[in-house]
């Protein structure tokens, strides 16, 4: 079992930065490449081999890694090939190159969670997630940085667009590997930004879906009820693909009965109407990056959509209102329900966790039971006010994060275009479609809870009125 | 980490067999004696010594033991002894000895889980309850025989009344360490009928709480909405103080806030009304059970209790014909929720798991998500039913098992009567009060969800009523 130490961000690493055109993005879409694997002129080996190059490549600048196995991931990467050329693919994600936030259960590869507590520890058995694509032919390359317990201190990963920035957290190294073209697909989580905001900053697309559709078992726990196993992917169709893949085989966690929808990427729709939500994050937001997201509204209106925002709509008014509120609870819901198992861990010695999470328990010893009752009460009016929207909306549109990834390797950015999802506990999508100060600006597109299908296809329909599918992105 | 593998049954160890008798049981109760704490007449490490006497003299025949580590229990014992001397202890259940399943992660101590995947297995961190109760003051003695993961083949545990029966299972050596005297409390969990069963049969206490009012957090899962934590006692004081101790540290399983009540078990309280309950068992349980049960029922009537029961109630008589029909859609609610993990452990090689594994995992193929869907409505219709005796009656009455420990050590007996509350998700107590056949033989008092203190004050009355409490019980 290999193992490589987290280590604190190197100065001396090498440095990155290279300009995003989302028509020419470092990813590799995969599950598109079905019928060259079938007749040879690609194969699962290759896809994996062009991966290692960019890791050989780029990893000493980007440090996405916490642990890989290369030679077991050639060797399973050599069985999908086979099976493609045999005509009997287990999946349509058969073969795929995968990275694990190392939050999540490995068989044969440790999971660390960036903190010393669990240096080399082997939780012998796979996380649902994990076991169901290896059984779906997946590739497990690697185990990918995460900050600490997934809210704790960063780890050493940088942006894949420029080494002075960070790649978002706390899904970090499953972000930076995707959007750097090292794997198809990364595992991450999302307890209140961790998958929708690094995916935009990396430049790859990401489904975060509806709380409980993607078993979460295996995955350590921080807020209960918060916590999704998120996708970080080349494609749209590969992230689709892989949930579908997923839910086949360990369906949600229990009592939800998993994603439903198509084994692959449903055919994109044009909504009728899209609600635009401009979130606590707009004043965060840079003019570049205003200007972006303006003009793909106006390109999604001239194509037909109609927008319906805060100074056209009162309901939407009256949500945006209520979105500027949301912090309090939501950090109340991860105090409470992060007690436990942060507290176990201070338990090892108050120097042994970092000071974010003695501040979440400093934050969870002021609350008590109905405080906790509370803030779900205030979380179960939010997915109210949302599920309201359902007969007059066929989605909601938004930024993934305010602007560009931040010159900042300590705070992995704010939190306020992804939470609002998080907390309505509804499918996200994130779309890199978008491009500010030359950097990745992911687009988010938000639906209904359980109507994950349906929120893919209103993301398909924006990617391609966005970036015309006449080029191979 | 000392670490003492699991072995099979030995024919060679010593046999035992003594009678049971509920005014003398081996149990020693622990909160009741804060005030001889306090004044030096006992302490905690006396407490735990004389446990450890009985661990010396008895665990060669009984094995209720994996792993213990008097060292540390002592070191602990002695620090809870000081803190009552000085007037401060941590809480009711300072210093108190408790056993945990080995399927619930504990720091210092491997988690084993009966199967050779997990040898030596260490967590590296305390799960919620363990968390707990330590902070709380409580003295961790050791892990205890689980059947494999909570489902499959038996452990070496034998009955601590009669060593040619089982100890029930799957909590069996937690049961067993109970009521043989050597721990307190023993953590146990319940997903069918694990912790109310074996507590019955090795003449224990217990209570199997509101489903989610105990944290089930670093307990590994089988079937997540199934599964409850079951504290296992030697009195209903301990278990209830026990109870509340956790909750007040870690609280429920989100979103569940927790346990509620009193910091003490409530003061017992005559119901005016007690439905008894046959269930599918009372066709498996042998004429002097039925006898014991029936003086028991005639006992709290004679006391001033309305019966009603399947003869004279026809809601009754429907809840009993509607519990007859409740054994596949269990069996499909715990197969389908345990795919994974199950399936991830038998991907360590076929062999790696034993036979009811394999069946589990063949039902589960045989189901979908509209078959599970089915499933969480039958019992949403079990709970509304119950539910609906809210206004008529105080709670209900029941035996804890068909009949005393069977002899038998591969199969740990029916779970017939301790299903119905595992599906009800609301509280249910054993108590260790009726004898039959020279064995314990427990009563099961079940109550409304979210209602664990009004049933636990119901059960104190009924032992009061059943056993007077003019004697050391």
């Amino acid at each position: 079992m290999p193992v490589l130490p987290v280590t604190p961000l190197d100065p001396a690493a090498p440095s990155l930065r290279r300009a995003y055109d989302p028509r020419q993005p470092l990813l590799r879409p995969y599950v598109r490449e079905a019928d060259s694997f079938r007749d040879g002129r690609s194969s699962p080996r290759e896809v994996l081999e062009a991966g290692i190059d960019r890791i050989t490549r780029d990893e000493p600048a980007i440090r996405a890694f916490v642990t890989h196995d290369f030679a077991a991931a050639r060797r399973a990467a050599d069985a999908a090939t086979a099976r493609w050329k045999e005509g009997r693919p287990l999946s349509p994600v058969d073969g795929m190159p995968i990275v694990v936030k190392d939050m999540i259960a490995t068989a044969g590869l440790p999971t660390q969670m960036n903190n010393p507590i669990y240096a080399g520890w082997d939780a012998r058995t796979d996380a649902a997630c994990v076991f169901a694509m290896r059984e779906a032919g997946a590739v497990i390359l690697g185990k990918t940085v995460t900050t600490e317990f997934a809210c704790g201190n960063s780890g050493p990963t940088r942006n894949p667009y420029d080494s002075t920035r960070t790649p978002g957290g706390s899904s970090s190294g499953s972000a930076a590997a995707v959007g750097a073209g090292m794997a198809t697909l990364g595992f991450g989580t999302q307890t209140h930004g961790s998958t929708i905001r690094p995916a935009g900053y990396c430049g790859a697309y990401a489904l975060k879906p509806t709380h409980g559709a993607l078993h979460v078992g295996g995955i350590t726990p921080l807020g209960a009820t918060l916590d999704h196993l998120g996708l970080i992917g080349a494609s749209l169709e590969d992230v689709w693909a892989s949930g579908m893949a997923i839910s086949r085989i360990v369906g949600g966690t229990p009592p939800h009965p998993g994603l439903a929808g198509p084994a692959t990427a449903p055919a994109p729709a044009q909504p009728r109407t899209l609600v635009r939500l401009d979130t606590l994050g707009w004043s965060e937001t840079p003019d570049s990056s205003r200007a972006a997201f303006e003009a793909a509204i106006a390109a999604l209106g001239q194509a037909g959509v109609r927008i319906v925002d805060k100074d056209n709509d009162a309901e939407v008014a009256a949500l945006e209102a209520a979105l500027t509120e949301i912090g309090e609870f939501a950090n109340d819901l991860l105090a409470w329900e992060a007690r436990w198992p942060l507290a176990a861990y201070r338990a090892h010695g108050p120097e042994m966790v970092g000071g974010r999470i003695h501040d979440l328990l400093e934050r969870a010893a002021r609350l008590d039971p109905a405080a906790y009752a509370r803030a779900v009460g205030d979380r179960q009016r939010l997915r109210d006010r949302v599920a309201a929207f359902a007969g007059r909306a066929d989605g909601f549109v938004m930024l993934c994060s305010s602007g560009p990834a931040i010159q900042d390797h300590a705070f992995t950015g704010s939190r306020n275009y992804a939470l609002p999802w998080t907390l309505v506990g509804a499918p996200a999508f994130a779309l890199p479609l978008l491009v500010a100060e030359d950097l990745p600006l992911g687009l988010q597109i938000a639906g209904f809870a359980e109507q994950d299908a349906e929120a893919c296809a209103i993301a398909g329909w924006v990617r391609d009125t966005l970036l015309p599918p006449h080029r191979d992105h």
